[in-house]
């Protein structure tokens, strides 16, 4: 596609203190710079530009505080050793993120644009990609609504809007288990319903149940599907696969899953290693029964923020399910270190899955 | 409950010019001045204050714009003849904020505080309450959760916030029957998940259903049960009754319905005129039965926004159903006129649901 805006930059004069790499965090601290770009139903989007970071100013009556017609993508950028700067697969977020914008009647964006605004603003920031092993630089691009208006319908207009965060090693001992309960009370998302939309109401809607594990002393939740209640879904924010028999199966994308670029990665990895991999509907009973009769080798959740989440331990209904003893596993490892090897660029990338940002 | 907090209050120095009282819309035009209050994790809620209306200005990274985690209200008040202020049972819209902020993790507000901000700000505006019939101050209590951080968890910040619209009247020729969408695709809300919540996500997830609807010549939509796709849970944003063979049925409160205060008024007024009324589960199928049989008398909608709205045709798969020949049935007219009454003091209010702001 054709870029044929130009982008505006104006440079913050006070450049933030840059915190220590070992003590970043998740989307705590943010660069100097941000990207925004405006739409209005007359102008279409217009006016893309790089201003330092600031507050974001809406009439209290923004569409965006009222009807949640807001969507968000992720994904990161790593500085290699020699120095280069590699995004993973930035196109796919662009397309998840118009595929959101779809679903919740928001105007599309142009794929050339929105690459555009992103390797702009990583350059204006580069700086700040952090280079400690297992650190990255977060980006959080998110379309919010703006006409200030109470009636229920589509906005006239929006703001597209790309922040970024240096993020710290996800894994700081090694890649560690984690422990899951698996949700028979909350619903996260219905076939119909918003589900496979990053949209902001579909997080709202698991912070009940996500602080209910964590009372209960685990990290996360395991969704079923809202019809049945038995058909495994996600796992927090996040895609999941079972290796089962020397297979390895994930649930299909349904409509109500969220369709995880990492997932979809790995899928690719696993043909290409000619592991057999099933995309599929798994039920929470056949999952039990395979961890009981042992065919049930690894589980692992997929995302960009950890790669690969082993899981060591599942609940469901008071009946525990230790896998593997509790260790990761052979292929979940494997899975980590390739995907961070070719996203850092020390392993080839046969995929051509890294982008450049020059 | 003790209000024990002391709102200050800082007048706006430059009024805004009225629109004329024909021309008000809805949610369009917002009066001189609004309520905040805000939360901190180690303080609670502190610093009330009635400001200038003006924009909020928040980090982009606030967790409102990423993860949804926000509430809202929606109540009126009105000017009667004789120059009181009253308002349509405002304890019921705060016990419900609090309802919806437990399911959404968000702190509960003490009610007293809330009521007494209400009052405040509806006397420091007062002269924005139009005296037209039909006309009234729409009410926007909302909560958003302000802290600047990507990761998904409850928010540590918020802000309770009221902003007043003056509304027009919803029927500026009578009361008029709409045309409903049946809509089988696209489902509101699911056992499980945060259909009875006040919270913006849901409302982003009816906007496509709503467009689709529109372009199809219909002016809302009859969502379906997410689970069986057949039990009737609401019309638009509004709750819905149906007078079959001299009953009043309306959908019990389930979990994924909201649970109107309309809806409440309307059941205890036909219990008090001895009409039979049943909350119930009611599929569509046995609603189209009723309509083609003959028993299926009236059906209408209730919420704050058009009181009640009468159906006149409904939609599924293509099969139309006109109910009583499109035209408003009596007990429809009656309860619009008697709660519109009660509401703007013209009728004698035997259940004490209003409220004077002095
Ligand atoms: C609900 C949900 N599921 C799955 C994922 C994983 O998607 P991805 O691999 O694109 O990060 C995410 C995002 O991280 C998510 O928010
Ligand atoms: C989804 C939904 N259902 C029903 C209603 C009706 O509720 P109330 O009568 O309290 O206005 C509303 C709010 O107006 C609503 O948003």
């Amino acid at each position: 596609m054709v870029q044929s805006l130009k982008i505006e930059i104006e440079r913050s004069t006070a450049k933030k203190e840059k915190p220590p790499q070992d003590q970043l965090g998740f989307g705590i601290h943010f660069t100097d710079h941000m990207f925004i770009i405006d739409y209005a139903e007359d102008k279409g989007w217009h006016q893309p530009r790089i201003v330092p970071y600031q507050p974001i100013v809406l009439d209290p009556a923004a569409k965006v505080f009222h009807y949640g017609q807001t969507i968000f993508e992720g994904l990161k950028a790593y500085r290699t050793e020699n120095g280069r700067i590699l995004l993973f697969r930035p196109r796919k977020n662009i397309q998840r993120l118009n595929r959101s914008n779809e679903r919740l009647s928001v105007p599309q964006l142009e794929e050339g644009i929105a690459l555009d605004a992103l390797q702009q603003l990583i350059t204006v920031d580069e700086d700040w990609i952090p280079t400690e092993p297992g650190t990255s630089l977060y980006i959080r691009p998110f379309v919010i609504a703006t006409q200030p208006a109470l009636g229920v319908s589509p906005s006239t207009h929006y703001q597209f809007i790309i922040i970024m965060s240096p993020v710290g090693a996800y894994y700081t001992e090694g890649v560690n288990p984690v422990k899951i309960f698996v949700e028979s009370e909350y619903v996260r998302a219905v076939t119909g319903g918003v589900g496979e939309a990053k949209t902001a109401g579909n997080y709202a809607a698991g912070l009940k149940a996500q602080e209910g594990a964590k009372d209960k002393g685990y990290s996360q939740v395991l969704w079923l599907d809202g019809v049945h209640r038995k058909y495994i879904e996600e796992v927090g924010s996040m895609n999941v696969f079972f290796k089962i028999n020397g297979t390895v199966h994930t649930p299909a994308l349904n409509g109500s899953i969220l369709a995880g670029i990492t997932r979809d990665s790995i899928i690719q990895l696993l043909k290409h290693w000619n592991i057999p991999v099933e995309e599929r509907i798994i039920s929470i009973e056949e999952l039990y029964e395979a961890g009981k009769n042992g065919s049930l080798e690894e589980a692992f959740g997929t995302g960009t923020a950890a790669v690969i989440s082993p899981i060591g331990e599942l609940n469901w209904r008071a009946e525990k399910l230790v896998i593997r003893d509790g260790q990761t596993g052979e292929l979940s490892r494997k899975l980590y270190e390739t995907l961070t090897g070719i996203q850092t660029g020390t392993i080839p990338d046969p995929f051509d899955w890294m982008v450049e940002v020059r």
